[in-house]
């Protein structure tokens, strides 16, 4: 089974992108599920619906979240019915929308996960233990997503390797910027500690790189907005052993247009 | 000119492993300068003087730090004699050490800078401001390096972006994880987010990898120890024209030993 | 019922402070309860078996804890085994220890829990679900003490509305000032956002001020050492109501020896 | 020389009761000087013009803020004109409006001067630094007012320490509860943790409890308004020697008015 896990799609740049980019590669490289982190998708803060729909058409199956799921307000009016959005699963409980999803896969169930780290982040529950129990509350699927949200590498590492052998990839997200060093952890776990984003490229996770340095230069109160110019697409392509579940494979794949 | 810059050297298996690696490299590759980031390097916290003269002697030549610099309380005893060691710039005036050096390469002169990061990490002066200083003070000079030793992307990129085509290199350090974004920006100057560390290849950061995740999952006091078995080797290997000092080249180098 | 609550008791100084002013105050106010935040014990951190008997003696009854609870490695010894000491609620499940603790006082049972704010402080369960699952617990007990031990005055005055009418008294401890805002929210919960400490009263928290100025200032390691000179002494005395357990009356208690 | 500190004010709320308790207390009181903490003075959140006149017209002539300085953005407009506003020192060079401003006050002149806490708030430079230069920059007076805006106990003890002798007060607002440590330091330096605020008695911080309590305990995004009924009124009295500057005698304000 090939799963495709897109990183942060950033604004209407980012959508735009993974679009095209899909529109080239699906036909080549026919996954068999696409999965991509939509945290940023409108205006580079939260997912409205129409966000969530272009990304649909685009060929996107499953969309997972992260610190900015509530950003666009009107998520609430549907997030209880999407079951295609995932959001952290530490948050608290009677929290709206869902910390997991099963979708099927030809003749397989694929659980995809998204939890958040702590450190420097909200005040969530244990995202490990939320893992655990959601695995113990599906004890039949051997296919199993990861989206670990998360600031911080030792937390994305603690992740990777506290289930490496129990699930079948880890895949961190929200630097926005790709980790080098995707590899396949013992018991077949896919690890990468970032993804990376999909974009505007020459902006500072894909915002305006003047506006967020005059923030950090001066502290004072700026506007972000979503870059223009030429466009990076980070995902990861995974090969899961359709029998058992277990990684055999996982491929950094990074376009980019070239800068000006 | 070209510079070698390793990442964060992490106890001794990552000073080992540098031994090893320069042993191969050195006859081969021919840097005209190797610099590595030494915060980690006695025991995963600080810098002996022992381990200082093992780095000096396996070939590197300058050391830059970061938020462990302190960490092995002897270094007290001789960063002031040391023009080789570089600890961040904008620690408070009156800190121990220095935040810059320069070193003679041939004919050329290159000012190599170290800087740390404020978000989630000490509270320090500007950054920005320290790396102004620093260049407003040796106008002549246009090989620069800059150690950008920070916790979060968005700061790192902020660097990069404020001194690109000011300076010949801007060169995260900290999070011990690679990534997978190394770009010569617009001007001339070299950026990478990470570069990565040298150490234990399955630790968590360098250490073992139970007591890491012992600790983030029980919140008890848990001593973190270097971890054994297979190394990895993270480090950048730079272009820089000799003339102008600007960047025309970065390429990762990576080295690692097949895990078991 | 009289409950008295002393705050943060620092180092020798505070527990020889606590044994001094017992002395005189218990035959004179005679309260039912002595109840004391005993975190920073031993050396200002952690609490020893030594310093916990010698509260003990001085007729301290139940001792809560906090972010320090660790700091003394051999309470792991103990804290399984002495049902007078609690420390928060909201550590993760499996911790040693206990995070509430019964206590029989004439013919009424007192129920005293210890609950951390996760704000600026560890990773943490949510302290609002630990206190609600422990009074679900209890519902027979009507006398309810939570030593709120956090950073931020919100997350505790979060803590007294949340439970106002719910429990006796929600008593903040951890910055180690006494807060001039005692009152009775409605229903019957007394409140304070700290109580305060017991300790050196010219130091910084209870430690030698020119090492705390000198971190600030310098940013340099330093080793942190209980102050020594005049002390000071801060508490609570609560009056509940015998039968319903509701919140009579809060009144600060105030001791310092003259400052030289 | 008696000079008036009134802690944070928040919301119309705020604004109003200052006007009312001042109609009062300035016939009877008499300060010579009457300062106020305004960051929250329009909405709970910054400063707008009409905010400030307000409280000018209730009798308040210098007005400090804190992180929220720049909340209301018209404040841009007319910050560098109104001497009287006084935002953080500590804020980068090039930052509008000013770190102090100096008062005529009978023969004397009074140096009034806000600084930030680094500690869980922004990425600040030194306040220490911010203070030792502006109090060389103006040797000849002794009247010296620090509002010190932060968030741990620790850096306020810090700072009033630091410059016990040196200043007539070191004054903390920000955590809007009043302390209960006014004391005069060594040297003759009025010293208090927190002032606390003027505003709604009943709320957290001044605003809406259910509303803080529900962010809290669900994490979703939650508006924060203003709350409703009773006030309250928290202040200091100073009483500084006329030559000198040195203070002798600091003394809590408190109004107000029952809870329903
Ligand atoms: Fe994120
Ligand atoms: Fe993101
Ligand atoms: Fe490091
Ligand atoms: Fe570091
Ligand atoms: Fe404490
Ligand atoms: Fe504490
Ligand atoms: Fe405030
Ligand atoms: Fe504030």
């Amino acid at each position: 089974m090939k799963i495709l896990f897109i990183g942060d799609i950033v604004g209407e740049p980012g959508r735009r992108y993974v679009g095209e980019i899909l529109d080239q590669m699906l036909p080549e490289m026919q996954p068999d599920l696409v999965v991509a982190n939509a945290e940023n998708a409108t205006r580079g803060r939260g997912l409205s619906r129409r966000s969530a729909e272009e990304l649909y058409d685009a060929g996107v199956e499953i969309l997972t979240m992260g610190n900015h799921t509530w950003d666009q307000r009107q998520i609430f009016e549907f997030i209880d019915d999407d079951m295609r959005i995932v959001r952290p699963a530490n948050y608290p409980q009677g929290t709206p929308g869902r910390g997991f999803t099963v979708v099927r896969v030809g003749k397989q169930e694929v659980l995809i996960i998204n939890v958040m780290g702590r450190t420097f982040l909200s005040t969530l529950d244990c995202p490990f233990e939320a893992v655990e129990k959601i695995l113990a509350d599906h004890p039949q699927i051997r296919h199993v997503l990861v989206d670990m949200h998360a600031e911080v590498t030792s937390e994305k590492l603690g992740m990777g390797w506290a289930f490496a052998g129990k699930v079948s990839a880890v895949l961190g997200t929200h630097t926005h910027v790709p980790t080098a060093d995707a590899r396949i952890l013992p018991g077949g776990t896919a690890y990468i500690s970032d993804v990376g984003m999909v974009g505007p490229h020459d902006g500072i996770l894909g915002m305006k790189r003047e506006q967020v340095i005059r923030r950090m230069r001066t502290q004072l109160p700026t506007k972000f907005e979503v870059a223009d110019g030429p466009r990076q697409f980070c995902a990861v392509m995974l090969e899961l052993d359709d029998e058992s579940g277990k990684a055999v494979r996982i491929e950094q794949v990074h376009y980019e247009e070239p800068s000006t």
